[in-house]
């Protein structure tokens, strides 16, 4: 390969992030699971934390995608065993920084939040913090519940005056607002501030 | 001193977030001063993000008590400059993780929320996920909205079926509820559970 | 997909640190090369820092091996801005934890070292503790120094009384050293035991 | 208190580094007991891990100093349960991010290591790629390996042509390099450079 043909391979990263477990049946399974799916039909790559529930599925539907390579599917665990992934993972990334390996799922070019409980919310608010495109999906937990909000007044993006956690109707939704905002959600966080002396 | 002489000097700490900067003459600012000082009052240690704001205020109501010594005042900063904190912080940990230092925060003994916007809701729910005591003080921003709330529906404490982000009118009332609480929550948290197999 | 049919598509993935930058024409840069290549020959997912020198070379190999697809090269960067990889990085994972990304780097299934600085000794130091097959080329840097040293007298393995960091000649003794131990050296890190009470 | 009257409380922060585990009567105990004493009796807060051996006995030596107060001896922990550390430790902050603390550990003002096998290890690399000052006893493990030497080739102070882990003969030339040389290494580590490009 010639210097010259050298193409930047960097795959746009989206994490889907929510209930852990979820009975069977349950919408948010099949949610994530289409959204899985439309996730690596787009091109991009699937982060996840990894385990049950709403991660679960969605891998699951990154393999069902026709465009599934093995390595579009990448897991963030919180624990130092990569074997703890659930079976969809292609690569298994163990942290061993427990529920601070939630601050890395929030570091996804974009996140996708579907129900939740407090390690979602978690993902939510950090991912707000950093500057990334937060999409949830309107009904269950957090994501139903921060779904079309800013989740504070800061202006994270001057030019984007409605800037807040995109409410996304279903999985199609959800991926054409990906397709929509990635390009215009690109800022970098360029660290917390220094002190506000009074 | 003798061996049968030590007595285990480990002092409980308690974390308060909130907005890295208020108005002047905010009540967030008055609230978060007297609960520093009541912190140390009572014998405990003041933890913080060690920068402006609710953390700024809760230092300085520290070094008003009159039973603050050097080494009360403890900060986490995101940076790795330990001379970006405050005034009032006597030990600066400087952690360079940037957001990631939330969940150190979220590991003190116990979190009061005062105000607060992304960060600091990252901070509760971390908290939460680590079975922390939450208190959150009535009024603006993420407290306010989350005073009184279980953040999600998992057993943090089955012998504490009222289990919740617990509501504080006041600095004075939050100082009462720690002191109630703080015995009956000593629950640590066992690392995040391993997938569901579906 | 029935679930019958579900295989566990995780991946093992290989580590390459070393130093973030080499002189042109520099054995390091020859050797990462090469060892990116066979490390995705042998249907293994290489992980680097992202950066540049033996990172960059690792990359470059790995992306001329024919059995590359794109996402076998991951990079978990010390910042919070994914465009900052290398232009052989497929995925980029970024962490914003800067120098304690090293400890992630430590986590892959096995970590081979090329020559190195204090970043890259660090990343031995860690990888060590967490009972990972460490691979180190006899050579330049840390890498040379510690190849075929115990760094500590811990019995991580009791079942290989010579354990230690495996000395390679070249790329292919490393590729080799890495199929004969990958499977030996499947053992997880417990987390940092308890106090040992005086 | 008046604002004019507020003067940056912020103490020097030492990082005593070494062996979990001493046989009884070690040399590495009793030079870390007077070292802990050394470092309290000079008005700076000592950091440990934690845990036990050469942690323990900095810790027990702080508790000796007449300038003890409650909170000059901070642990910042492995896991999530702060009732892990050791009888001396005065304000346990315990951390959840397992070997990835170390990190945490390497930001103290300065580093002295006693003994020490792989977390040592990486503790030093760290605290040198944060440019932090960094001293090692002579003698065993990895500080005695280390002692006067520089980890690698790069200029972290260009004013200090002999930049290394400076090597102490015991706790009370420990204890005068730190008086010293802190004056001198108040260098800030600015992030991880970006990538070179080839």
């Amino acid at each position: 390969m010639r210097q010259e043909d050298v193409v930047s391979g960097r795959r746009t990263t989206i994490a889907v992030v929510g209930d852990a477990s979820v009975p069977e049946g349950d919408r948010r399974e099949a949610v994530a699971r289409e959204l899985g799916r439309r996730i690596v039909d787009a091109g991009w790559v699937l982060v996840t934390g990894g385990h049950g529930g709403v991660m679960e599925a969605a891998g699951r539907g990154a393999r069902e995608s026709e465009r599934w390579t093995p390595g579009v599917s990448v897991a963030l665990l919180p624990g130092h065993d990569p074997s703890a992934a659930n079976a969809y993972v292609d690569i298994a990334i163990s942290t061993g920084l427990d529920v601070a390996r939630n601050s890395l799922v929030a570091h996804a070019d974009a996140v996708v939040a579907v129900g939740g409980g407090a390690g979602t919310l978690s993902e939510i608010a950090l991912a707000w913090q950093l500057k990334r495109l937060v999409i949830a999906l309107e009904g269950a937990g957090w994501a139903g519940r921060l779904a079309g909000e800013p989740l504070d007044g800061r202006a994270r993006y001057p030019e984007i005056p409605d800037d807040c956690v995109r409410a996304a109707r279903d999985a199609e939704h959800a991926a054409s607002l990906l397709a929509h905002w990635l390009p215009r959600y690109g800022g970098v966080h360029e660290g917390i501030p220094r002190p506000t002396d009074t």
